[in-house]
C-alpha cells in the first residue's frame, strides 16, 4: 500500500476537498446540493476567523480523503466539536483511510480538551454506523435533525412581519 | 398577558440562563446531564471569543425562556446556525414566548445571510416537531446524531496508540 499522509488542510486545498465533498452529496443521492463555492469556501475556512477546520490525507501528493469539522457547543457538555465530513474517495476506500483520518479528529478534539464530540450518519448507511459504534460511539435514534431553508426563512418572516 | 420582552444575553444572565438548561434536562429524562458550570458558561459566552449566543425571553425582568445557538458549516450550504436550545420555563408555556424567541432567531439568523439553519428535536416531543413544521421547517428522519464521550475517546487512543 501506498503512504498516506495526513495533514492540516491549507487554502490550496480547497478545489481537492470541494472535488471530494460534491462525491459525498453524489453518493447521498443529493448531486445539486453543494452551493458553496470555491471561494467562499476559501474564505470561510481559511480567512482571518476560519468556520471550521479540516485534516487531509494525501497519497502521493493527491489529497484521497477529509475530515472536516467545527467548533460547537453543548449547553451540556461545555465546548465540543461537530465532525461535518469524513469522506474518503471511491477508489482509495476499504484501506483503512477513514479509520486514520478518524484518529487524527479524535486525537485533537481530545488534546483540546472537550468532554464530548459528534456528528451524523444516515440511517441507511450500514457499514458507517458499524464502523463508530465498533470504535465506542453511540448512535442515537431518538433525536430528528430539523432544517430551514433560506426560502423557508424568508416566508416565515414575510407572515410574521408584523409581530417581529 | 405580562409584556415579554426579548433581548440579547449578557453575563449576568448566566444562572438563570443555566436554571433553564437544567429544566429541559429533566425534561429530556437526563437530569445528572449538565456538565457545565457556571464559570465554564460566562467564560464560554461572554468571553473574547464567544462559543455560542443567546436570546433571552422576560417578564417582569424575570428571564422564563432562551434561545440558544452558535455558529455551524455546512460543506454543502455554507456558513450556517445551529439552534442549540429553545426553551421556555413550564409555568409560561403555551404563551407565544417560544415562538417569539423563534422568530427573534429566524430574524438574526436571516439578516446574517445564511443559507440553512438548523437544530434537532427528540422524536418523541410530538409538539415540538408540529411547532417546527408548521412553521416551514424540515424534520428529517433519516439521520442519525452520533455522539463519543471523552471516556470513549480516552479509550480509543489508547487502543489505538501504537498507530497514531
Amino acid at each position: 500500500m501506498k503512504k498516506v499522509h495526513i495533514r492540516e488542510a491549507i487554502a490550496t486545498d480547497a478545489a481537492a476537498i470541494l472535488a471530494l465533498i460534491q462525491e459525498l452529496a453524489d453518493f447521498e443521492r443529493e448531486p445539486d446540493a453543494v452551493a458553496v463555492t470555491e471561494k467562499e469556501f476559501v474564505q470561510d475556512g481559511f480567512g482571518d476567523n476560519p468556520l471550521f477546520q479540516c485534516f487531509v490525507a494525501e497519497i502521493s501528493q493527491k489529497i484521497v480523503g477529509i475530515a472536516l469539522f467545527y467548533r460547537c457547543y453543548s449547553t451540556w457538555k461545555g465546548k465540543s466539536w461537530h465532525l461535518e465530513d469524513l469522506i474518503v474517495t471511491k477508489a482509495e476506500r476499504g484501506k483503512g483511510i477513514g479509520f486514520a483520518l478518524l484518529k487524527k479528529f479524535i486525537s485533537f478534539a481530545h488534546d483540546s480538551g472537550v468532554r464530548r464530540i459528534q456528528w451524523a450518519v444516515l440511517d441507511w448507511n450500514t457499514p458507517a454506523i458499524n464502523f463508530y459504534e465498533k470504535h465506542g460511539a453511540t448512535v442515537f435514534s431518538d433525536w430528528k435533525i430539523t432544517q430551514m431553508t433560506n426560502g423557508a426563512m424568508q416566508k416565515f418572516i414575510a407572515k410574521n412581519h408584523a409581530s417581529i
